[in-house]
């Protein structure tokens, strides 16, 4: 079931993004930005989806966060793959944004995602209620911002130049910014359309979000370059703390399988409509890409 | 009159972005964020107040949109100052932000105050009315975008690369983006806020917008770079077709007079309650920086 609404998902927010960006034209910058976005798992287009249909909330509304999370997710991915943040020439197996076209493009088109994001969740046709729009907007603003995502990633450059590396709870905090918050937000947002309580989906993102990157982690030391579609090893050959170098390659994994069992036990109040979700965070650490 | 409330703005939106910004933390990336977007005109946020006035639009509401565009504005800046975009070491007299920290806090900053610009509009305090704020940050999100001032960035980028100079059409449309879409919204926000009709706002700040760029095109060649903060001579020498090489200077200065009369013209509905906005436009072709 999981395997089948991930790739509906998937197929979904693709086709609402060429639609939606198709009419912005035929400049480079254009053409970057639907490079960027296309492609990948589509994890958070899912959990949006997923949780919309938790709270009764119909997909043609909830397909517009979806396609706002993956604007940003990609913004964000076409930034940090940049020569002055990771310099990565390889995302999800083909050249990076600045390989393809040039600096000067990546960084528009990063920004220009950004703000594409931003738009899909204040469309009237995203919602017919302003005010969950306007929160839409608020949540989605706090998690990609300073005290969400970029302060995961400012975290992430102080570690590269400390003098000792970082602790469980400071790559913790790191990584509930970095890969956490649009994780959690994606999750939430059924219910922020819903206007419903957003704590139980809250919970099962946080601890969601942790366990993807400790797998994430697992992934750089035991994924095949080929199938993960990005350079592994560079993590460890940097000699940057990760879970797997505080946690041993043994905690690593139970710790994820720890927080993949926690992350299923929020979801208890929505009993069996919650399936594909606890299948979800099951797929996060089994995943070979 | 104009010169006082310009003053007063930016001294309102100043001590704003200080109480908003000051929560945020100690990193590197978050003083670059209140650095980039200290100091300058606040051409912007005077307009957002003065419209907004104009509407009768409480000041405590107007001030999130203020702080909003200025925000925006200064993210736009810091990355245009990249050395893959305009290269440029100096901004309002000082250090641009990769000169003074480094390239990856520059694109992080600059990505953060864009987050920062959307999340002022979209918090409660900004407006009771929900539908305001998801119509200020769907505006603000058109005129920062693909369709706005990125589509501006994104033509002047072509233009570097073109075989032939831009014609005065093409330099219109690519200004109309690249600086008008923000002076554009500034000029609208409180009308947007008010739920009135914009249009009259809209033909003075597209006047302005306009001739705010011809004042920028003369005041490179014959501004002093001690007053103007920054680099002067800068497109002259490298060829760039500006409205100064198009119509050459007299003509310039006509056609940014004749767009300031126009600008003042399309205000007439409001009588002398917009004498402040007709002195900001001529203002804006009589400056030294």
């Amino acid at each position: 079931m999981f395997q089948s609404r991930l790739m509906d998902a998937a197929a979904q927010v693709q086709a609402h993004l060429d639609a939606t960006m198709g009419s912005l034209g035929n400049l480079p910058v254009i053409h970057a930005m639907r490079y960027a976005s296309a492609g990948g798992k589509r994890l958070r287009a899912f959990l949006v989806l997923e949780s919309a249909r938790l709270h009764g909330v119909s997909p043609d509304h909830a397909i517009w966060p979806a396609a706002a999370i993956e604007a940003i997710h990609a913004y964000s991915l076409v930034h940090d793959d940049l020569p002055c943040m990771d310099d990565d020439a390889l995302r999800r197996g083909q050249p990076t944004v600045h390989v393809k076209w040039d600096d000067a493009t990546a960084v528009l088109a990063g920004d220009a995602l950004q703000t594409f994001g931003f738009e899909c969740v204040s469309r009237p046709e995203c919602h017919p209620d302003p005010l969950v729009r306007a929160d839409l907007t608020l949540t989605l603003a706090r998690a990609a911002g300073a005290q969400g995502m970029v302060l995961g990633q400012a975290l992430d450059i102080a570690a590269e130049t400390a003098k000792t590396p970082l602790t469980l709870k400071e790559i913790t905090t790191l990584q509930a910014g970095k890969t956490g918050a649009l994780i959690a937000w994606s999750a939430m947002a059924g219910a922020v359309m819903a206007r419903s309580d957003t704590a139980p989906l809250q919970r099962y993102a946080t601890d969601l979000g942790l366990a993807f990157q400790i797998a994430d982690d697992i992934l750089d030391i035991e994924g095949d370059a080929d199938k993960v579609g990005k350079a592994v090893g560079k993590d460890a050959d940097a000699g940057k703390a990760t879970f797997v170098s505080l946690l041993g390659l043994d905690g690593a994994k139970a710790r994820a399988r720890e927080l993949v069992n926690d992350a299923c036990d929020a979801l208890d109040i929505y009993g069996n409509e919650a399936t594909t979700l606890r299948e979800a965070a099951r797929f996060v650490i089994s995943r070979d890409s």
